[in-house]
């Protein structure tokens, strides 16, 4: 009889568990060189790579995909480049293992440390691009966690061409071939099996649309990092200023506009309402289409008006959705209703009043005159980013290799006994 | 129709959602007086608690519950003194919220705050002992979070009554009262609705035997702080001080053999072999009954034989397993197959040797020359704990009121956008 996907996963996670063990007490340097050595076998190994891209492109292109999803799923040496020179970059960053993150003696003179350990197993689901094969493995190994991936069934020949010059790079550093493994089915139920595979999986990471997430979150036995929505609001305080207001609005909407950390609704206080005109102005000059309540409707003929279901709405695209609101108070009220607690904030000079705010956001990310769109592992100064995560617990905000790394208590005694 | 579980849990956590954005912008005076007028509720209303309590035992003591039960479930004027003084003892801890954990500034100004917050709403699951319902809503509303408690259908007028006095506590600090709600139903099915209301928990952490976390950590679809065994173990290496040895030993286990830190399995360096006989008499004199490997049982008469089911078992008794192992490779090895990752140590003289051996366990708390009965929130200068986890996710080892926050990033800038 065939292996059940059950049993596939207990032979793969038995070996990630193993790989992680070892990974755990590997150096910096180990953990570098197979991160360097990989990044030279995707070099060497392009020509393969790119011929099983063309195959996944061949057969995706007869299954009819969109012009989007082929983009996405396409490599080139460009692109292929980029994934090499971003192993490099994490090989770059400080190393997120044994850092000291308090340290305290207690009256009986026991010295304890809280020192940063890998989490363990992860596991990664993302979808069509084949990039995340490299970069999900080097965050995962730079942390010191073995991974198991499994990427989109469209680009299973680029994926396995790319995992063997991962495996490449682990061999060469003397590392466990079983630090990174790669499902070896596409068999949707597999990722059922993966989700339940508590005993040796310690988190679930899944990169992709929200079908994706919400399946994950949904199923999964074990911790999920992820956000299923990116629904961002800026208020826009009177005192704020109009031209440095327009500029963060106009940036935090359009710079891109299909990212998680784009603005999706602009609340407006009341009082504010004569800065209306020139948000409008910037916003259609670049193309947004703007949904907003009726009394904002009754001031500019521009305005399209809303209905109750565009405060829910994460557009993802070049539409802003507007509301008046008589104050923070019920800025606050709104964003706590219609909020996904990714990324909210506050326009306004008064610093006092925005820092108040800030504290009354129950969001990841609380910004204060500054654009949505700095929601970004890259701008928080983390180097790269696995991902955002909205849940509460461990991680929130960019997920980076820090937050790849929980903690162990270790305590030193001379000999100490509990009386 | 009368109302399911599913929409009375809707009732409770809705409450308990804006009791808890009520808490999360209270200062710590207001939390503090609130527990400290809970406290002298507790004081004021003894006679009614006291009442209560006497309801249940004779409830319990008809349905045949034994001896040890009832001490559980039993209260008296000593034990609600303690469950005041808890209370005013958590309001003088130091505010775990708005700590800053961490700031930097960006190189394009941007200012980053990692500030404490509260996690939101939690449920605490527990068994006979009516105090957790003071003690687990104490932590929860230090730390700022609304707390759907459910406790045992054995205690259940106790705890009511120890719920309305802190629900004066709440109403008199002008606090929602629905920041402390006690599950109104003892119907098994109901906790399986709390298990499951992911909507309105954040978290969830069972308090109790071993069957009560096992079913929460099944059940739940929140995520859950708890630790299921405490299988811990000590390696005596050679270079240990002997007389040390023997009193850590001792202490690990017999000071109280019933709590989850206590000393499970012993392991012994075949080079350490003439510390054994030391080590035995200490132990059989404290009424420790040993179960040892051939190679022990060999050296000494009074060992009695063990079998593979000893080293996978948590005696929480006065019974210690006993093994000898050629180094510290195979105690790791040991231990990295049988241990729970709750706490585990070694005891040596070369101090290397140890520190080596802790980064190399793969436990939540990992002790150097202590005894492992320092696994515990108050030696660990917590001040109190609910428990202790040992998942790897976001809290590890005791979890106390710092623990029982999650954080927010908060930015500052000055108008910036993203190139």
């Amino acid at each position: 009889m065939s292996e059940t996907h059950d049993e596939l996963l207990d032979r793969l996670g038995e070996a990630a568990r193993r790989a992680a063990r070892q990974l755990a007490v590997t150096d910096s340097q180990q953990r570098n060189q197979a991160l360097e050595t990989a990044a030279q076998a995707i070099r060497q190994q392009a020509e393969i790579i790119l011929a099983a891209n063309r195959q996944d492109l061949d057969q995706a292109a007869e299954r009819g995909l969109s012009g989007a999803m082929l983009d996405r799923l396409r490599l080139d040496s460009s692109r292929l480049e980029g994934m090499a020179a971003g192993l490099e970059q994490i090989a770059a960053l400080a190393d997120p293992l044994g850092r000291l993150l308090a340290e305290w003696t207690r009256p009986n003179g026991l010295r304890i440390e809280r020192v940063a350990v890998p989490i363990g197993v992860i596991g990664v689901i993302y979808e069509s691009r084949p990039n995340v094969t490299a970069d999900a493995a080097g965050l995962c190994l730079k942390s010191g966690n073995a991974v198991i991936l499994r990427g989109g069934s469209e680009a299973v020949a680029s994926n396995r061409a790319i995992h063997r010059a991962l495996v490449a790079g682990l061999i060469e550093a003397g590392l466990d071939e079983a630090a990174v493994q790669l499902l070896p089915t596409q068999d949707h139920e597999a990722v059922g099996s993966l989700l339940r595979a508590h005993r040796w999986l310690d988190m679930v990471v899944p990169r992709g649309g929200k079908r994706l997430v919400a399946r994950v979150q949904a199923e999964a036995r074990v911790p999920v990092l992820a956000h299923l929505d990116g629904n961002n609001h800026l208020y826009l305080h009177p005192s704020a200023d109009i031209d440095m207001a327009v500029a963060v609005i106009a940036n935090a909407k359009m710079r891109r506009p299909g990212i998680c950390g784009a603005l999706e609704t602009l609340l407006i206080d009341e009082q504010a309402l004569d800065s209306v005109g020139a948000i409008i102005d910037r916003l259609l000059a670049l193309g947004c289409e703007l949904r907003a309540d009726a009394r904002l409707c009754a001031l500019d003929g521009r305005l399209r008006a809303a209905s109750e279901a565009d405060w829910d709405t994460e557009y993802l695209d070049a539409i802003l959705a507007m509301r008046s609101v008589a104050g923070p108070e019920q800025a606050l009220a709104h964003i706590a209703r219609h909020g996904s607690g990714h990324t909210d904030g506050i326009l306004a000079g008064d610093d006092a009043l925005a820092a108040d705010f800030l504290a009354r956001l129950d969001s990841a990310i609380a910004v204060h005159n500054a654009s949505t769109q700095f929601a970004d592992g890259g701008e928080f100064g983390f180097g790269a980013e696995i991902g955002i995560a909205t849940g509460r617990l461990h991680a929130r905000g960019p997920v980076g290799v820090d937050q790849l790394t929980t903690f162990q208590y270790r305590v030193f005694g001379q000999g100490q006994t509990r009386p």
